[in-house]
Order: structure tokens, then sequence, then C-alpha cells
């Protein structure tokens, strides 16, 4: 049967879609469209049909419209940036560039924890996700870009999850998300872009206050600059905006200040977790000593406490600081914002109290060690 | 297009819904159901829109209905109750007052674990979930109330799950939830009622024996007074009557006896972990010592191993046991029910033994550090 | 209405349906396969239901072309075992013969970690999924034996996932898994079959390299014998050939390298934190000593790191060491090759480096509680 739609295709519908792509090339040189399409529907046949389903082969918009010619395609990571998409899709591209999604890579590549893990393996990790920045296919995924596929939490969800990001973990165990997984319809409840890429705007940050990674209490904007409390509220007024599409004014307000108030809460208790750790430091008893460590690839040989701080070669106390500031803290306060009491409470809350247990009776049994070796 | 729609709505269909709900209206004073909806269809469309959907709107309960009148329906935290719900649903009232779930918020607020937390934050915690007591749209979110929404696996599992309860992941996890997730039908593979509220019944401790939070072997009521063996005998003789439905009840019963055991062993893992810690607290070796904590908020100054234990502000040492008790006993012997290996074993009695490890070994080490600190 | 229904299949459909089978009865003693019938439908009607609806129904293959008579199949543990699929499905046994899956029950009998825990729990552990050796019905779940159901990821995932072999968390957080679920189109995004058992194949190790539980670097075959390495090149070439259906062959061979890299990585990390414990095992710290303790299943008075370690009554530095090489460092390497960024990095590599930290501060305190003690 598929041997039989293949047939079909390549004598019947294949040169008749040649023909209604031809008069709509607009590269200099003019290429035969079909010329890929001929050898690529056998080799990456995969390809070649979410292609022959996507709005583009519909629009004629086929191989060389984005991939220039064969040449360039084939060459290594051969890749369409943004700025390609952007010649058609105008109004996306400038909203993309208002957002974080937009400086994903390059602020990637200054960052510590990149920086400290070996190259040949920084694609696996950071790369897949951050290079967002150069590929409108991490969400609108290739070579169908359907818009219904990035509109789904899903697309989102594919790197805003994880132990220290659990965006998508912390919306699939809220109601909204239950309610959305269940009817799968964005009218009875949000889905990510609801609230965040409201009306189709490709500037992910709107209605929420911008923190770097979302370690500082801080709100800055795009070049890190603090952001006016004016500006803060006025954003805060956007999101309730959405909200209100379900809920009243007043409670989608109550909720936000609730999720502002969980966040004081959680940063309040990493505060006493820095405290007691840095009581240890000046008593000199970290172990390795920060003189005797590799240098942190941003900050050198300092010992660093919440954002940019490593995972690497610190001290176990240190480390137990990681854990709480990284994966328990972010999940109290972003969960709070989300709304789910799982990942609040259980996977955050109750984490970073253990967490703060750990830290201290850590420090006071370096303090009782230590004194036996000296005596 | 919607445009479109709501125009129609307006001058078409919605005269006629009213002139339909018109006859129906219960209030004292004759309220026109029209008032609430040319506001609210347009403030909150997300609301209307459910409401229109649900078999509410077809049988004429509309808002007032349920919110009495607009005053008390935009005062602060206006709710419905399920007593209000129970004037039509007078069977499923009764039977949800038969329930566990009737008493989670009264429940709660004795419990040391919400009255350890700051009063700002439990909002965002504890009675998101407790709330159950007081909405009957825990379940039926509103403001479809959608008995289809409500019967699947999900609307429990916003609740159920997560690390000190994940009767959702075990479920998922298990056969039964697998087979569930890819056929959708509950004729193919259980979903959470239909052992649990089989036929209907909004009593959901139907079949199984009841324990306080599920942290203790011996088996009470809603009262927490202890059931007798004979009651044990014959809700287990009431959920292998589920079970036949698809297995022999040989098999069921083969089943449930081996989870017996499961529970059994568990709890005999924590109590080698229990003795280990009561032994080092009479040896005086406990950090901070009870006398200089903070007291327990329902036990005063004692030291609390399992239920109602806290994660706060204890010795390192009893934080290993909690979450020994709390999260890893609770997914062996519950996984053991729901029949995911994977939370049974690798999330469950794999970590106990490694919780024995570190608490038996914690244990050792506060002795040679103290013997040391007296030489 | 469902009463109807069984109404008119006892009276219309039930009998014609025992017409139909009724000429394709193989046993030796002819039985009338209404006999199962007329009380299992009312008995247990879900199995009957599931029947109903399988292509066996609609072949005649009925209750005792499989349980052979009534009583064999009423007797305890009755099953269906693959020898007896296989006398109609010859070549999917041939296949299955060849594939770890049909090894798995007696290679999980002769496991330290097996023998280590009690008789009477295993059931609800290992067995429930080792099983598979002797059951069809793993994948192929009763009674309706689906082919949709057994090539979807989850019939693969109610085994493959947890701690210790997350494949399905893996897949379903990698692109791939996303826009599976997103599309349930396999010719859009693969699933576990896709690249596992191609084209049908029953042989669940195509295109890869076998190693024992996946804990050793060296690649081994069915018998534990190494394979040379040009029949690792061959199935690399292989899985290549699946992969370049969407993507180029260099891309596809760049990712797999990549991931080569990242599993060499994952293992040099490994070996670091076993040095450490090593060391200190030299030095005569480990508590308690390998001496005093009972005795490895399978490896006696040894001490175990990695594969076939056990998480059972050991010191915690070897606890340690245990969620590195078991949790840890199998995120990290098959993640590489599932491509889920969450995995590698997050559960997998950012942990393993705390591992390591973790690890080689205990080393430290172990020597400076003993110089203490010795003095």
């Amino acid at each position: 049967m598929r041997c039989f739609l293949t047939i079909l295709f390549l004598f019947v519908m294949c040169p008749s879609l040649i023909m209604c792509i031809g008069p709509l090339k607009k590269t200099e040189e003019p290429i035969d469209p079909g010329f890929c399409m001929n050898c690529h529907q056998g080799v990456t046949p995969g390809i070649f049909q979410s292609w022959a389903e996507s709005k583009h082969a519909k629009k004629g918009v086929h191989c060389v419209s984005c991939h220039v010619d064969h040449q360039a395609a084939s060459e290594q990571k051969s890749m369409v940036f943004p700025e390609k998409c952007g010649e058609c899709h105008k109004k996306e591209l400038a909203d993309f560039r208002k957002s974080r999604h937009s400086i994903g890579f390059d602020r990637m590549r200054i960052q510590g924890e990149y920086l400290g893990i070996p190259q040949e393996i920084r694609a696996a990790f950071c790369e897949r996700c951050h290079i967002i920045q150069k590929r409108c296919n991490s969400c609108h995924t290739s070579h169908k870009f359907s818009v219904k596929e990035a509109r789904g939490p899903d697309a989102c969800g594919s790197c805003h999850l994880g132990p220290d990001h659990p965006h998508k973990e912390m919306y699939e165990t809220s109601l909204h998300g239950t309610i959305y997984k269940v009817t799968q319809d964005p009218e009875r409840a949000p889905r990510c872009v609801t609230c965040h890429m409201p009306n189709g705007t490709h500037d992910s940050s709107f209605g929420i206050a911008r923190g770097p990674a979302g370690t500082r209490t801080e709100v800055v904007d795009l070049k890190e600059v603090p952001i006016s409390e004016e500006e803060v509220a006025k954003r805060r007024k956007e999101m309730i905006g959405v909200c209100s599409k379900c809920h009243s004014k007043r409670f989608a307000q109550e909720q936000l200040e609730n999720a502002d108030q969980v966040k004081e809460e959680g940063f309040q208790l990493l505060e006493r977790g820095k405290e007691a750790i840095l009581e240890i430091e000046k008593e000199g008893l970290i172990f390795p000593p920060v003189t005797e460590r590799m240098p942190h690839p941003t900050e050198g040989r300092a010992m660093v406490l919440a954002d940019p701080q490593l995972y690497i070669g610190t001290s176990h106390i240190e480390r137990l600081f990681f854990t709480m500031f990284k994966f328990h803290n972010i999940r109290v306060w972003k969960s709070g914002y989300h709304f789910s009491p799982a990942y609040t409470h259980g996977q955050g809350w109750a984490e970073m109290q253990m967490d703060l247990i750990d830290i201290k009776e850590e420090a006071q049994k370096l303090r009782d060690l230590f004194k036996e070796m000296k005596k």
C-alpha cells in the first residue's frame, strides 16, 4: 500500500507539486526543487514525509527556499538560522529577539557550569537546548514545523524540565496541567503559551519579570539591568489579565501574591544555609580549601554559593548547598507560581528544610573533628 | 469565526438559553441568570465557556443556583461547599461523608507538619489539596463539573502524587496504568475509581483498610478507632471482588497477600532504623538535643520517629529516618498494592536499605566522634 | 444498555461465534470452547471482553487453544509459555530467542541483587518484569494481545523505567519521545521499536552492542562472550541505517559518536570514585569491614564496587558509589544514546560529580577520624 502511494506520488503528485512550486522560486540561480526531492524521498523518507505534510509544502516553500542550495545543505552542521525564517516570518523574529530564548546560546557560553565540563560532551548536555537561539525548529520541529505541535506544552517541556528547572513537571502536576492533559482544550485550561506567549507573541517573557537563570531575587532585563518597580508592576498586571480570563482579578492577584511570599520564604531558608557555610569558611574548615582547588571558570579562586556555583570539585557542605539552591529552592518558588503543591512542598520546601539540617550538622561536625585534630 | 460565534450566542442562543433556564429558578427572590452571564461571558470567558458546555447548563443549573446571589459570589474566597452540591446530589454527598476526603481539611489542621510551616505559605502547600473536604470541584473541576474528567486517573493524581504518596506515579508505572493510558478504556484496565470508588460510590475508602496517612501498620476507621479483623477481612473480600472482574479470585488473593508481605518487610526495615536512632539518643548523642529545639507542634519536647515526625530542625540522623519512613517505606508498601515494581524496588526497598546503611554508620560515627571528644 | 448488549451477545452472537470457532479446533480431544466462555463472560468479564476484541477471537483462537484444557488453566500459576505462542508465531519466537529478553528470568536468578532479598518479596520486585522470558504477554498484554499496544513505547516502558534503567523517562524527555507523544505517528518520530525492533523483529538487540545489565564498558553477546570490533562496527552501521530514515548518515554518526564520548567520560568519573574507595579499604577504614558482613551472595567475602554490587549492609562510602554507578552513570551514558539532555546532565553527570565530591570527602573524614582514634 505504501509502495503504491510512493509510486502514485512519483508519477502523479510530485510533478504537479513541482509545477506548483516552480513559479515561487526566489533564489538567484533557479534551482529545480525536484532535484532534492527525487533523491531525498528515498534516502531520508522521514524528512520528506514531514515536509510533505507541512504548510510549507502547501505554500511552495521547499528545500532550497531555506537551505539555499544543495552544497550548503550538505555541509557539516548545515543549519537554518532564525534570520532565514524571519525573511518570511518577520513579526515572529522581531518578537523572538525580545525574548531570553534569543540569547540562550550566548549566555550559556559564558556560564561557569558550561565552561567547567569537557568540551566533547557539552554538545550532549547544554547545547542541545540552548541552541534555541539559533534554531526556530527547537519548538517548530523539523520538517513539519507544525504550529499545533509548537503550541503544545510538550514543545516547551522538551527543554524546561529536570531537577534544576522542572517547569514541565510543575505544570503537569498542577490543576492547570491536569485539566489540559485530560481535555487537550486550551480554552478549558492554560498551557505554557497561554500565559507566557499569549496571542502568538514570540517574546516568551510576556508578563514575567526576568531573573538570570531564576536564581536571584532581583529582577533584571535582557541586558541584566534591574527592572524598575513600575515595570514589574506593569508586567504583573499583564499576567493578571491572562489569569482573569478564567479567574476573578482578585483571586488571580491573591494567588500571585501568595507565590511572592512562597518565593520570599524559600530565599530566606537559602540565606540560613549560606550563613552556616560562610562561618565554616571563616574558621578555615572547608575541604578542599579554595586555594587548593581548580579555580572557578568565571569567579577564580573564590568560594561561590548560589549562582554561578558549580557542582564539581567542591566540599561536601558546599555540594549540599548546591542542591539546596539549584534544585530545591528553584522548585519552591517556581512551583509557587505554577501552582503545583507536590513540587512546592514535597520536592521543594521539605527538601530545603532537610538540606538545612544536613548543612548545619555538617558544619558542627567539621568543627568538632577539627578541634579534635588540633588537640 | 469566534467573534461570529459570540455574536450568534449573544443574539440567538443566549436569550433562548435564559428562557429555558427561567422557569427552573428556585431562589426566593427571582434572579435573572442572564444578569451574571451578560457580564461574565466577557470578563471571565473561560468560566462561562466551561459552564456552557456542562450538564448543569443543559439542565438549567446556573450561576445563582450554586452561588446564591451576586454579592455572595463576589465576596472574598466565596466558595460553594459540598452541602450546596448535596442539595441535588444527595447520595454522592452521603457517600462522600463516609470517606477520608470529607475530613481532609480538619485532619490537616491538627498535623504537626502543617502547624510547623509559616502561615502565609500553607495555602500554597497543604491547603491546595486538603481543601477537598470543602470543595467537590477538587475532582469535578469548575465550571464544567465533567463526570468524565472526575473519573479519570488524572483527577485523583492531581493530589495523590509526589514523594510521600506517589499513587499517581505508582499507578502510571504499573501494568494497570500502562494499559489504561494506551487504551483509555476502563473496561480494559482499571483506573483509580475502578478499585477505590466502584459503581460510582463517593466513599473512596471502599475495599481498603484505612490507616492514618498510611504510616502505621494498624488499621483504623474514620474516627481513628482500630477496625476488627472481621471488618478487615470483609474489605479484602470486597476488593477481590473488583479484581476478579479480570483475574481469578485465587490470583487476586495471592497478589494482595504478596503485597501484605511486602508491607510487613518494609515496616521491619523501618524498625531497624528506629532502633539504631533510639540507642544513640539514650547515649545522649543526638544534635541538637531535643531539649534545645523548638518543641514539636503536637508532641512537645520529644524525639518523634515516624508519623507525626517533622523534617524541620532535627538532627541529621533523624532526617535520614524521615526520608526512610515518609518517602521510601510508603513507596514500598503502597506500591506493593499498586503493582509497580519500579516503585516497590528501585524507589522504595533499595532506598530503604541504603537509608539503613547511612543511619547505622552515622550512629557509629556519632559514637566515635563523641568518644574522641570525651578523651 | 450494557445489559442489553450482554443478552444480545448470549443469544445471537455467542452461538454464531462458537460455530465459527468450532471447525478450527485443533486439540486432540475436541473441547467445546463455549464451555469456558459460558461461565467466564460472567465471572471474569474483563478477560472475556479483551479476548472478544482480539484478533485471536476473529481467527478462532480460543481459551483452550492456548490453555490446553480447563484443568490445566485453573491450576495454580497456570501460564502460557512462549513455546505455545510459537506454535503459530514461529518467526517471532525464533527472533525472541536471539534477544536478551529470552534469558531475562534465568539471568535474574543468578544475580546477587535477587539472591540478597527475601524470597517472599522477590515476586513483587524482580520477577514482575524478568518474567518476560516466560510470557509473551509481558508486552502483548492479555487477553487482547494487541499488536498496536505492544508496539507503543508504553509497553516497553512498563519495565524499562526507574532509577537504574530509566529508558522510558529518557525517551519521553528526548525530542524523539516528545514528538511521538504529540503526534502518535511513528512515521514522524521514532518509538522504542523503531530503533530496537525494526521491521517487526523480536530480537530486541538489533543494532546495539549488548553489555551485561549495561554496567560494563566491554561489549558481550548473549553468552557473555566479548563481541569482535567488526561485529560492533556492523551493528553501529545497522543502527545508523535506522537513523538515516530521517537524518543524514553523517549527522547520525556524529550523534552516536558523541554518545560514545559521553559514555567514556562517565566511566572515567566512575573510576575516580572507585579509586578513592579502594585506597580507603587498603587502609582498613571500611565499616563494617568485609570480614564482618554477610557474604555477597555470588562474590563471597569481598568488597564489590560496580556490578554486581549490592545496596544492602555495606558501608556508607560504598553506598555512595552504588548510587553513582547504578543510578547516575547509567543515566549519563544511556541518556547519551537516547538524546535526553535532562537525564544526561541534571540527573546524570551533575549527580556523578556530586557523588565524587561526597566520596572523596567521606574518605578523608574516615582517615581523620581514624587517626584521632589511634592517638
